[in-house]
């Protein structure tokens, strides 16, 4: 089975391609540059790269939302139209469960904080739970927007080592330092951050799990109303 | 402080570029072509995505085997290269380390596995102890080539759950599932092989606590000898 990733849902821009448990290429920037200017480029890199031929995947598999609504449109608009062009189905991922499966192994609460301005972060919590060889993904705390400090009091209810990660890290690192009263880790570069081959991998899973859409059908899941909006 | 990693010790060639714990961009393949086709031009287009001026580097991590004699050459190459050129000194990160590194805040044992031919892995097993918001790796069983059945019996004495990684895992599958009584775990794609990102995240830590070496004294640690040599 194989699967392309893609996740342009914050500040990093990335695309990957899995095939059967193997990363076979992966590409990321996190840079100032919008990712109209390189999401699409990344990938034709990397397809060229890799010798990747787009008609032998089974999936594309995008970085579903929570995040930034620019970002998001432009990740599901590359999804939605790689999927009609090549006739392909498309896998949701949600981007804090993607953001979770950085830390694939870990015996701690994962909660991803995403800043989402004004003392908001898109969050949940998740545990990875042993099922033979591999370690399934649970809800924890089921995603939402919310306070930070509502949050962190959440945290620290369920009484578990935790560990943070996400963009709203460093936003609210001295709240975190101030009101977390449980064990807690920060995750380090390489799993703090939005990584396509987490959108692929997991994608992968839930691909297999028969959650796949039509590309027609796929819309990010934004998780609040754009400020114009509200 | 900013590290560029490089691996190439393996089927992976990977670049990644990490500033003060984010990830700033990597570029991996896991394909057919020789490093010497691949590392450059990824490191050239890498560099060029994320507008990097390599004379901001500190120093340049590099994956220092074990690994494939080929491809530690061309990744040692490739580093003394540049850092004769831009004046930096070079962290040599041991290739079984950054694999470990992938599975950062795991409770569990890491035994990389590095399929070495004739029933022979470099491995190693390690584990995270936390030390504030972050996480040492610790050495619990040091480096070496070993028989695979030794390695196995060694982490069935550990008497610990363990999680197994790396291009052996699939070579010796069938030995681990027969042999292995621990709880154990075989890591997915995106932490089961090598990457330059936990090249450069753990040469970051090293490079902290003064592990640097001048280019020119560099060199690749093979663990033992060349069939030729032999």
């Amino acid at each position: 089975m194989k699967i392309l990733g893609l996740d342009s849902s914050g500040l990093v821009a990335g695309a990957a391609v899995v095939e059967d448990g193997i990363l076979l290429g992966e590409y990321t920037t996190n840079y100032k540059k919008t990712h109209s200017q390189t999401l699409l480029p990344m990938l034709e890199a990397l397809k060229n790269m890799i010798e990747l031929d787009l008609n032998t995947l089974d999936a594309i598999a995008v970085a579903s939302g929570p995040g930034s609504f620019t970002g998001l449109r432009i990740g599901s608009a590359t999804a939605k139209g790689l999927g009609l062009a090549l006739k392909k189905p498309l896998v949701e991922v949600p981007t804090l469960e993607g953001l979770a499966w950085n830390l694939w192994g870990t015996d701690r609460i994962v909660c991803p904080l995403m800043d989402a301005r004004r003392n908001q972060v898109y969050t949940a919590a998740y545990e990875f739970v042993p099922r033979g060889e591999e370690f399934e993904l649970k809800t924890v705390i089921p995603q939402s927007p919310a306070d930070i400090n509502d949050m962190l009091e959440k945290i620290n209810g369920l009484g578990r080592p935790v560990i943070f990660l996400g963009d709203g890290v460093p936003v609210y690192l001295d709240l975190i330092r101030k009101n977390v009263v449980v064990e807690y880790g920060i995750a380090p570069a390489g799993s703090n951050r939005q990584r396509a081959c987490s959108i692929a991998a997991l994608g992968a899973v839930y691909y297999a799990g028969g959650k796949a859409v039509d590309a027609a059908d796929h819309r990010p899941e934004y998780l609040r109303k754009s400020q114009a909006e509200a």
